[in-house]
């Protein structure tokens, strides 16, 4: 597995915006693209892809999403795929694309297909940081995560880069992220165990409830630990990849909680639980609803211990909960119980915990068994100022 | 119909926050109340008494919600419904009680009870503009309608008040909405009618997406005009109600119009209609998947004529959307044609439409015939202000 990147002036002139990942013949992929219906031409292109599940080449671009670009965009995202293939010495087929940026402006793929035969040259094994920041547009810091497992007794590494919805022009904000194993896996078990982590990690996070249409994980297993006695795994529910599971929902979960503590104008990270709904996604729905609400996100914002705001939220989801026999905590403070305030709670002892930098809310629905855990950033001027302070 | 209000200091001492509307024997009344699964008492009372359709008494008091108060909220209607059907000499089944303001806080309804009974005492016909001040909380500005039409040649008389999304205080923003007309309609084809009116009006709007435990529309027919020969409407087909509709909806979609305009510090009125959807319903969704994106709504704050958000909107909705037949027009200026930018549009045609005070966005889908039209407002440093700029 081999990094370069470089400037290649898609938008601005002077902006590391190109990144190459070369992968070594046998490499499986897995991918969770965007259920958005106007996704964009690249990620169309990698859903076609990712059927066969084998992988020579990654190419990232900033600048320009290369989406809402009708048939224009499916000749640009061909005519990189050509070019890629050409470098890496592979099949069409083999090459993954992913672009973040403006939406609705032509790709023009001239601009840097002539600058990945060189970058095809220079790659180099050690270059994991240096992609981290390559796929940087606007985020405040690079997203990097990185950890370790054992199948059947052989250590494998994952590591996992990300970027954010961190935009100070007015470009659609975009999650990317892109996982590398030496680890040696089938592409159909890989994909289950990516879909079951992104299910833990960056399905369960919310900036502001909206989804771009370029959202685009992958996941790249080289099998090079092969070589070291790793064994190669056709089976998701083989035992030996329990480690595994739970080190790429690790990885991938830390990658999620920096993309969200980098959220447009977030002060906060703020952790909601919701249990005893009727199932695991009833759970989930409340608990988005209460992470998507602009009236919650807002009173986080303040530092306002607003718990009637998350009544409310509970109530508008439309899952099964038993308003009376609701319970509200922040932290390990008792706020509501069985649908009244908790003759303990104190609003002072509320407003303290708003004051932290981490808040955490936890709401029983008590109606069953579901749960389900979502993480979200507060709503601020900073988010107003970034998104809207701003002529065309 | 009788109306008085007073100031009963139910949290602040001099604001006018309860009010009292008497009805003649025979009146019918249907309403519309919150979807939420944590819904007040006073919307859970009123609820169980819709069933049977019959109006003596309307009771509202601002201040407080009386919402996630347990059994003592239950209590509190319970009180106050029976201290109005002494004052209003009827059952305590024929009155209706609507609450507004802070949530989780016990209502003690000894604050207010013993004031009924003066209260019917100096109610008058002619009280309708006090009523509307009596409801409004933090609104900026009394919301009333006022619309005519024939019933079999017969002029009858529609008047609504509203309060609507305007709140300084950390309260829940609560739309309430009464509509009093002198028509003789029976509480069957009532409701049917008040459904369909609610659904080109009140559910057709949007300030942030969140829905509150306590919004609540009721219709109130009189029948006073059976006294210059008006039928008594038995049925909701009745073809003599054509223009009892029409001018209901009417009535319904000015004051809605006007809560929006007062939303939480909205400075545009954003008018989304959608087309070409899968049905009416996709069409809805779709719609308010525009107006409730914070990206959509940032941009229009910061007049930014940002039609990328507008694609990202429409494909996170989940609902049928041909990218590639895709069409956005800002007013009368086509932005986006077929899945690509519109080889007319310019930059500055855009941003001069989103200078306006009123936005005009038109999108049709591609797949279909259905359509639907949602009003809203953009998302300001104002809404965060008076949400988040707050210390409890």
């Amino acid at each position: 597995m081999r990094f370069a990147a470089c400037a290649a002036g898609i938008r601005y002139p002077g902006r590391t915006d190109l990144l190459l990942v070369l992968f070594d013949p046998g490499t499986s992929v897995a991918g969770v693209l965007t259920r958005s219906k106007t996704a964009s031409a690249p990620v169309e292109w990698c859903r076609a892809r990712l059927d066969h599940g084998m992988a020579r080449a990654l190419v990232v671009n900033s600048g320009n999403a290369n989406a809402f670009t009708g048939k224009r965009g499916r000749e640009a995202v061909k005519l990189t795929a050509e070019a890629a293939a050409k470098a890496a010495d592979c099949l069409e087929a083999d090459v993954y694309i992913a672009s973040t940026g403006v939406i609705g402006e032509p790709l023009d793929p001239a601009k840097f297909t002539f600058l990945l035969a060189e970058l095809a040259e220079k790659a180099r094994p050690d270059g994991v940081d240096q992609a981290a920041l390559a796929i940087m547009t606007t985020d405040t810091y690079p997203k990097l995560a990185t950890g370790q497992a054992k199948i059947d007794g052989v250590t494998v590494t994952i590591n996992g880069i990300a970027k954010g919805a961190g935009m100070i022009a007015p470009d659609m904000a975009t999650m990317l992220a892109f996982l590398f194993t030496d680890a040696a896996i089938e592409p159909a078990p890989l994909r289950e165990i990516l879909v079951a982590a992104a299910d833990e990690s960056f399905n369960a996070i919310t900036i502001d409830g909206d989804t771009s249409t370029s959202d685009t994980v992958l996941l790249f297993a080289t099998g090079a630990a092969a070589s070291r006695g790793a064994p190669r795994i056709g089976l998701a529910h083989d035992p030996r990849l329990a480690g595994f599971r739970a080190a790429l929902t690790e990885v991938m979960r830390d990658l999620a909680h920096q993309v969200v503590k980098d959220g447009e104008g977030a002060t906060k990270f703020v952790t909601i639980r919701v249990t005893g709904a009727e199932s695991a996604g009833a759970a989930r729905m409340i608990a988005r609803s209460i992470a998507n609400s602009p009236l919650v996100k807002t009173a986080i914002a303040g530092e306002d211990p607003n718990w009637g705001r998350i009544v409310m939220a509970v109530g508008k989801a439309g899952e099964a909960a038993d308003r009376d026999r609701l319970s509200i905590a922040f932290g390990d403070i008792r706020v509501a119980t069985d649908g009244e305030v908790d003759p303990s709670y104190r609003e002072e002892f509320g407003a303290a915990h708003m004051k932290k930098a981490e808040i955490d809310i936890t709401v029983d629905v008590g109606v069953g068994r579901g749960s389900a855990t979502v993480w979200t950033c507060d709503l601020t001027h900073g988010y107003i100022a970034i998104n809207a302070d701003y002529r065309s």
